[in-house]
């Protein structure tokens, strides 16, 4: 089962900052933003179709991404690979000895199930594996 | 010009941990490694078909990836996006305040020119923007 890069994570402060300034970087318009009331969480999506990145903001201050950014600053926050079978690949990979933050994919942003590997056991890096709901 | 993630770059202690964990987390094996002496730094690369994933150690101790790892611990590095016009990009962006943190491209990993624009305008996100040697 080969590992593809769906999108990166990058926590941001704010949307009205970040938006206009990823647009400007990128040279392109956010196409797409979505909350996630589950997690707390907005999401702003650019580059569809080449390399999808995601900017999140807390919905509400002390939410997951606003601890996020108290500790490390703002900046990428994780990376999201797709599979073709999350509930195998979520096996296999705690089979390896990773350990997973939800023992059952949960709804994410963008019509998919996810998980989260926790980043102890990654060199730090959050990974999340997300596949394309049916 | 359309933007697409070339590599991921991921700042590691140590090669000798990081690849059989990388290796063992996407069931792949290490495709290359390559030495950039420029920057005092050693590449792995992982995941060719699809996303590279590039893991980033030190050459020797206080190097720039170790000083990154003390202020920021292990993790998610840069974000590299290839361009088709590295000249013409590094252009762009300048013209619209990004900071550039190198003024001509230099020689990276992976047979490639580069040029690296500062976190500070970002959101923290280092952004490596590269073009294949032709």
């Amino acid at each position: 089962m080969e590992y593809k890069v769906e999108h990166i994570g990058i926590a941001v402060k704010s949307f009205e900052k970040s938006i206009p300034l990823f647009e400007k970087l990128f040279n392109t318009t956010c196409y797409k933003t979505e909350s996630v009331d589950a997690e707390g969480v907005n999401t702003a999506f650019f580059l569809n179709n080449q390399s999808k990145i995601e900017l999140l903001e807390s919905q509400s201050p002390g939410g997951v991404i606003d601890k996020f950014i108290e500790k490390r600053g703002e900046g990428m926050h994780h990376i999201a690979f797709e599979v073709a079978d999350i509930y195998a690949e979520m096996q296999r990979i705690k089979n390896e000895g990773f350990t997973l933050l939800n023992e059952h994919p949960k709804e994410g942003a963008d019509n998919k199930l996810v998980c989260f590997v926790h980043p102890k056991d990654t060199n730090g890096v959050l990974i999340e594996l997300c596949q394309a709901k049916k």
